[in-house]
């Protein structure tokens, strides 16, 4: 603590990334990336883009890069807002829209990002819980809000919502802004953002670090009606005018046209994700049912944080939350087929040892 | 206007970045770019890094730049502050120090975005007139204030301030921080930062868009005590855990350590600089004294809107501002020396009609 701090950073508990650890070799598991490379047309642009003009401020409006995304998805270029990462795309939604007189609502257990922000930008929230099967049940969010935000499919459980409940919800809460966090729609669920058209409060993020295999690159965009993307717009050029770099807008540009391979890399995870399933059924655990690159998990007998360090001790990452409700689950990503195997592998010989 | 915007956004003045225009070809000095590319050693190892590890996340805290950062000033790891273009870390630095009861002060006449940063996180600011000669008068800041902040050179006069009218301000004004904002200290000015371990509250920012001729990869950092930059942390992790990406830390990494590179690049800046305040003077143009990649003109006879204007047509891009005091101004950066040749005959043809 400083003397010369704000009041504003004196009482903040940050966000705490998953472990990227440097001191040995890991079987990765821990943060939910893409086991796979992003697509070869993703490497070859950056290639060509590696060269002098690198001197020059990016296009600070990132044309190209709403151009594919809109191309993408069939939506207007004013219906994209691109970021460094879902993460910077989230924070402005914050600042533009939730920071209201009444409280913005989101999931007892989601995306621990959600609290950070609220705090650090002095918004009021407060959360709903999940169901017994950690189900998000959208009846039961109140209309007296100021915004509601939850993960579809939620993090850190997988679970998938259908759009029929999200429709209701938009439905019967139309004065305040409601924001879909699709960071792994892609892993078997269906977008809202077909949509956006029909409700002007509707607002969707997604992000090119999970199933587009660019984590390293940060790459994140909201997609919503035109006056949402421009509060989105206004809140940015108030913070940083170039948020995006030239290497990282043609690369998610190439990574968006390259659909192929996105589809290919996705039916692979979803592939090696049941099998998984069920060699951890198997072995006693119970698995969340999960639509997302990941899986929720919890043995009938061991420990998840015992668990947790025997498999790290082994080599193996996964992660594990301290949070009420959720302290006896891994969160495991979901890798190649060969990182699963050693995953079921090492969780064989720790179970029959226990 | 939107009903969903928070109140917060809805009476901003979002910074707007000079042009990158698409249209045609320019001569392009509106943007304070280096006319010089990126060091070779900077486009190998981007050119090295881009594979398959793209897909993973980079390390949120950047040990590779800010070793290298420190290498370089002699500074500790923990004095040293990476972020996505040193107007991220002035953003960060706006929220962790400057959101005090008393207002924040800085020059009338400075780089735009101190006003936009203030208006967007609510903090109270003063400004504090630059003399008549556009010099910065320390003596004339008062030291019941929440936080100072100028640039040094300051922008967009390129004036430069010695160190010790700022080390006398540090010796009175030590219960609020000063921030430096050395953007453009490379071309010939004496940076603050081995002031850092004798003042508490002293903050230095520069970036790697100028002399290191990297605006396309967004690089900015901020050095300072341990305690400032523990509190940059801790504003950065409740907003983006990764703000800088992959190639954009083994890039920075690479230019702090090409340092011939870097100087003699900076060499030639100065140098395309004194000659083309002499042909600018020979052509009637009162310049002000620049240590920075720019210099600041006043045409003796011709106003600055037309002489921008005509410039663009002629497809050489400078900076206008239209603000009280300096709109009989234009900013021009120093390209290369073909560059200012083309900049010097255009400029004989259009006052030669005048």
């Amino acid at each position: 603590m400083s003397k010369y701090w704000s009041e504003l950073i004196r009482w903040l508990a940050p966000y705490v990334p998953g472990e990227q650890p440097k001191d040995r070799k890991y079987v990765k598991l821990n943060t939910n990336e893409n086991p796979y490379p992003p697509s070869p047309a993703v490497l070859e642009v950056i290639r060509k883009h590696t060269g002098q003009d690198l001197r020059l401020y990016p296009d600070p409006n990132g044309d190209i890069l709403k151009t594919a995304i809109s191309d993408y998805f069939q939506v207007g270029k004013d219906n994209v807002f691109v970021g460094n990462g879902s993460d910077e795309v989230l924070a402005f939604a914050f600042l533009a829209f939730f920071k209201q007189a009444k409280p913005l609502l989101y999931p007892d257990i989601t995306y621990s990002f959600f609290p950070v922000y609220s705090n650090f930008f002095g918004i009021e929230a407060a959360t709903v819980p999940l169901n017994s099967d950690f189900q998000i049940d959208l009846a039961d969010y109140p209309t007296d809000n100021g915004g509601i935000i939850f993960p579809n499919p939620n993090a850190p459980t997988g679970r998938l919502l259908h759009l029929e409940p999200i429709e209701a919800l938009l439905q019967r809460n139309n004065a305040s802004v409601v924001l879909v966090d699709e960071a792994y729609i892609d892993f078997g669920g269906a977008s809202c953002i077909p949509l956006i058209n029909q409700y002007p409060n509707l607002l969707v993020t997604q992000t090119l670090s999970k199933s587009r295999s660019l984590a390293g690159l940060r790459i994140g965009y909201a997609i919503g009606p035109a006056e949402l993307i421009e509060g989105l717009e206004r809140a940015k050029n108030c913070f940083n005018s170039y948020t995006l770099d030239r290497l990282a807008l043609v690369a998610g540009t190439a990574a968006m046209y390259d659909r192929d391979y996105f589809e290919n890399t996705c039916r692979a995870i979803m592939a090696t994700r049941e099998w998984v399933v069920r060699e951890l059924e198997q072995l006693d655990f119970e698995v969340v049912p999960s639509a997302a690159n990941f899986i929720f998990i919890r043995h009938r007998n061991c420990q998840a944080e015992e668990l947790f360090s025997e498999l790290r001790q082994r080599g193996v990452l996964v992660r594990y939350f301290k949070l009420p409700r959720i302290d006896n689950y891994l969160r495991v990503t979901i890798g190649t087929d060969g990182e699963m195997q050693e995953l079921i592998r090492q969780l064989q010989v720790i179970l029959s040892v226990h």
